[in-house]
């Protein structure tokens, strides 16, 4: 019989192969495609390419495996687990030579393409593949016989030793090559950005020696916040967080006021850029110190933002977004050296900001595109982005649309006389008694509720300070189902007869939630006719804007919504559902989409696929204006009434056959306090 | 017979096709491929695309030519008369139609691809097409029925106007985009740069309506000057040329003394780098002052120098080319914006700097190379630019070598004694008389030679203050000539009996040029032994260095040498042929290239085939290292000798059939004198 080598099985991908005895496993991997990390080559020490030998005979594969079958453990390994520790079991595949029949497992940490784990259910998988990687590289000496730079020998070294051609640099990286490469003796590690704008590939940082840190930022830059999340590009996950408000708040609480200011200030739009760039690099030196690595350990930054925030960070002037026809300068995704945004980060550190869909959808509704997927859904899928404006984006893998509305900034709790941003003090639950019309409500930063023992004691800290949008959204609500105001949204002052919670207020009525019992400062709290009127305008523009676009589908009820954002996040769906801020929908089917916009971010900046994937995706997309659409002005109006006209009925019923939530009182008692004031008409 | 279309043919290029009556010429032109110039895109703007008729029967070519054969001057034609000036009989081909057979001129003015005139004859022609084009747009405005943004639009508008793809800029420039859009009402002229690193096409800078100025600056970063030659890129035309000192001389004369002060001095690069770029935007005023464009009309730099230069500007740390290995951090091509080597020019001006050939041969001698092209001759060529290091190419299109050779800096005058650059008061021609051992010099700044009256009166301003290179050259010749020093460059102190010109000094001698006849504060100036050695070792050195190529190639003497710089344009060849500075060739056939580093520069400038061109010859180049060739040292020691010792007698030979020159006195005497002296030995 004719020797054979011995058969060699990865798991697990399945793919198999016969190989000399003598080969490394690393190589074999390799010729078999199968997918395994390494930074350093195969030189140990990197410790990426971990494999375990599988034990026994493997029925399955036909064949008998053994820790006997491979070389025992070097001297490098045992170095290797000395200084940087080997799980029992584990070998490095590199430095594991093949001696017989084996059955290789690849652990997922050992993959390079690794799936990222995202903590949301329902949400697709991420495999690891950023646009930056790091390749160790072993550099040739100069040598007069043969002349040539320095640097030409780097990327002779990049192709020879990893493949990579067409690469060019900074010229700020050149006058470092020299000093890397002889302190690292000729050892050196390569980031290597493969998406420049324009094409080839990008030699972003070098490092003596052997180096393995390497991060990117996700950021999500807000009216309000600006969140960030430090990710490590060879694992994927997230190494620090950190949020900070925004600083152009000064300059105005929402977005138009900023923009405004811009108009009267001619050239002001440097001031906003300046606030909001500090405060983006700010937050990098934030996260960095959180995870203790150096600001040139980060080599990426991905953003997303609003139209106008999207337009401040990059420097533009948004005047343009203030007035119809609301013209974006520039939409298309964005790569570019991210010291020219103001970073201070690697100096070889590239910027990548996801596209605008539109004039009023911007890069952070890409974001939520990007993390939600509607353009894989094979439901229809509404994904509802609020802020000033609401980012709406309607369809399924075979038709998108998006449009924008102007909510306003009510749902955020702006423009409501003791509305506030959500922040300890302010109320984000209330029930209103339908008999009694007493209401009682929770406060941010305190557990029991205002009717419980211990309630005053808790909040004495902070006060009630006022009501955050999804406090105000709960009282209109429970207002409504108490009977206080009519489906019109007009107070009914008739109920001033029945409690003093009910006050005549110029010419209208106050319904008062809070009457500071003493001589402290605390303010009044109370909603007013305005305030309702307000969230009622606020609702009507966000339904228009999706019942336009379920127009344009030919549908009256979508599959599933997603709510992103920390409006999505804070509000209960059921009281959404109930004032028909969103359309008919099976309630459990609603979810919140947490911080989809940064998870978009967070996406791109892990997978460079997912980048063509979303500027192919924005392009896919009917962007509808909803300002030249006469229907929407029409679909506004018949909005304004709670809920909206046609779903009323609709809308309760479903709301009924919900299962209790844990955090809110359980719906029967509501819906049946509805029903009865409405028998009492 | 059936109707034909009108049969139209343009000359030069012969190409003709038959057109529908009413067919603009320019669309005509375009459908057949003739290269006629258009900027406006065939809006009457630019006037690029002037045309003559032809006028008579054109035998050959069949037709009858006249200029009623087209539609009248058009009112936009004579607007652009009245504005700009229509020569007598032009017509601009966008507006005028074909009605009848035609014979339509294209002048040389009006062609994309324009020959550019070069002043130099025996030099290749060089066709205008740059990096950098103008392109004028009309773009769609801004609807809210189909949204997009406004840099999309711009895109769209060059893709659809001018067939252009794969755009990117600045994100600098995206914040410009809507002024200028609305400034100029929707039509903008863009600059469309063709050669990023990466690829693709860069969008470069953006002007409200019609803009036409667009010009590049090529520069010579020399040791001791930087030379600068503004340039029109539509014409190719220099529009400026200015030159400076180089402000790094403070740091050093020569190249060594300042990669010294770097190794001094860590961090010094730094200063060196601030110092020269602070020159190089100087001299782009200046030019830009002179020329009376704006500085943010410069869209493109191209730069060359030797490698110590070519490292300082791009702010490397050169101290690595101050010992062997002699390792270039960089030599490859570089394109980047210009405004990262410190620039201020238009925003999105690109530098592009020429490869370096090898340690010492740099970025320089790939500019000499590109303006003498030895790559492209079919006869052995040998160019040599002569600095602190000789940098020498030897080859033709068949092969190519280099190398560079330690000539150090006495042919610049320097490590003379009374040697200086040459600058008013430097003696830059002599001659001895060898009977009577009586020298007699011409100074530069002056016409009259010496020994013709009114000399002293000519030069009482300046005074003779030293020798520069051309000027010792000749000296060392003539007292080689005259007998004075030997073959082997002793100076015979017998002569001392015959003249009070030849002094002891530290027990050699000294040949006195010049004793100041009064209490002047004028120098002495004469020659030592050391001068002698200095530029025997210099002129050995340069002659090993060609030497060693020519062995390589296995040949005795060049078809044809060029010598480039300052050096090659100041010299005697004669004399050069005498003291074998340069090997045997026939003298008719020795050149000076003149600043050939400078017209590489603006080769490079002009067109862009032409980087390509060079970097491709600079990868084929051989690149041999003195340093490690031990022949070197042996033809080293060979050459000292006044001529080499192989090529005396072919050398007198030939420099004894030459014509007389111009400026010099012919070789007969001097000739002779030599052979007098030989006859009394």
């Amino acid at each position: 019989m004719a020797e054979q080598n011995p058969l060699i099985v990865f798991t697990p991908s399945g793919k198999r192969g016969r190989f000399p005895i003598g080969t490394p496993v690393l190589q074999a991997a390799r010729a078999l495609g199968v997918d395994i990390d390494s930074v350093c080559g195969g030189r140990a020490i990197c410790g990426r390419c971990q494999i375990n030998i599988g034990e026994g005979e493997f029925a399955k594969h036909g064949i008998t495996s053994s820790a006997t079958h491979v070389n025992e453990t070097t001297q490098v390994e045992q170095r290797y687990d000395r200084i940087k520790g080997l799980p029992a079991g584990r070998r490095l595949s590199c430095q594991t030579q093949i001696r017989g029949d084996l059955v290789i497992d690849v652990p997922p940490e050992s993959q390079v393409h690794k799936q990222v784990v995202r903590k949301e259910a329902d949400t697709r998988a991420i495999a690891l593949d950023p646009a930056t990687h790091l390749y160790f590289i072993e550099v040739e000496e100069p040598d007069m016989h043969k002349p040539s730079s320095d640097l030409e020998r780097v990327y002779a070294a990049l192709k020879a030793q990893w493949g990579i051609e067409n690469l060019s640099c900074d010229i700020g990286l050149i006058a470092s090559v020299q000093k890397v490469l002889r302190k690292g003796e000729w050892k050196i590690t390569c980031a290597v950005f493969s998406r420049p704008a324009g094409g080839g590939n990008r030699l972003a940082a070098i490092w003596p020696g052997f180096h393995d840190k390497l991060f990117g930022l996700a950021i999500d830059v807000g009216s309000t916040t600006i969140a960030a999340h430090l990710t490590d590009l060879s694992s994927g996950a997230v190494a620090a967080s950190a949020g900070l408000m925004n600083p152009q708040i000064r300059f105005g609480e929402d977005l138009m006021s900023r923009v405004s200011y811009v108009m009267m200030n001619p050239g002001g739009e440097k001031e906003l850029t300046s606030a909001i760039r500090g405060a983006l690099q700010q937050l990098a030196e934030e996260v960095a110190k959180q995870a203790g690595i150096a600001l040139t350990d980060i080599l990426e930054v991905v953003l997303v933002g609003n139209p106008v925030m999207h337009h401040l960070f990059l420097g533009i002037d948004p005047t343009e977004l203030g007035g119809a026809p609301f013209a974006l300068a520039d939409g298309m995704a964005l790569t570019f050296p991210a010291r020219e945004m103001g970073f201070a980060l690697n100096q070889g550190a590239y910027a990548y900001v996801l596209p605008c869909i539109a004039g009023h959808v911007g890069a952070d509704a890409a974001g939520v595109a990007l993390s939600e997927a509607p353009h894989e859904s094979d439901e229809i899928m509404l994904c509802v982005d609020v802020g000033t404006n609401a980012e709406i984006i309607l369809g399924s893998k075979k038709r998108l649309l998006a449009c924008s509305s102007p909510t306003g900034p009510a749902f955020e709790g702006a423009q409501i006389s003791c509305g506030q941003r959500a922040a300890p003090g302010a109320i984000e639950r209330i029930r209103i008694d339908a008999a009694t019309l007493e209401p009682r409500y929770k406060v941010i930063g305190c557990d029991r509720w205002s009717d419980e023992p211990g309630f005053e004691e808790a909040i004495a800290g902070t006060g009630v300070t006022g009501i955050c949008g999804s406090g105000i959204i709960e009282a209109i609500a429970e207002m409504y189902l108490a009977g206080i105001i009519s489906q019109d949204g007009l107070m009914d002052g008739s109920f001033a007869a029945r409690t003093p919670r009910i006050e005549p207020f110029k010419r209208t009525f106050n319904y008062v939630i809070r009457q500071p019992t003493d001589e402290s400062n605390q303010p009044l709290i109370r909603i007013t006719q305005n305030d309702v009127r307000a969230i009622q305008m606020a609702k009507a523009a966000l339904y228009a804007g999706v019942r336009l676009l379920m127009d344009k589908l030919g549908i009256n009820e979508p599959a599933k919504i997603r709510l992103a954002g920390a409006f999505g996040s804070h509000i209960d769906m059921k009281y959404a559902m109930i004032l028909g801020l969103i359309p008919d929908c099976d309630l459990t089917r609603v979810q919140s989409a947490g911080n989809a916009a940064g998870t978009g971010a967070r996406i791109a900046l892990l997978n460079k696929a997912a980048r063509d994937e979303i500027e192919h995706v924005v392009r896919r997309i009917e962007k509808i204006e909803t300002a030249v659409e006469p229907l929407f002005q029409q679909h506004f109006v018949e909005a304004m009434a709670i809920p909206h006209k046609t779903a009323e009925f609709v809308n309760l019923k479903k709301v009924q056959k919900l299962p209790p939530l844990k955090s809110v009182e359980t719906l029967g008692d509501d819906g049946g306090a509805r029903r009865a004031r409405r028998r009492t008409q």
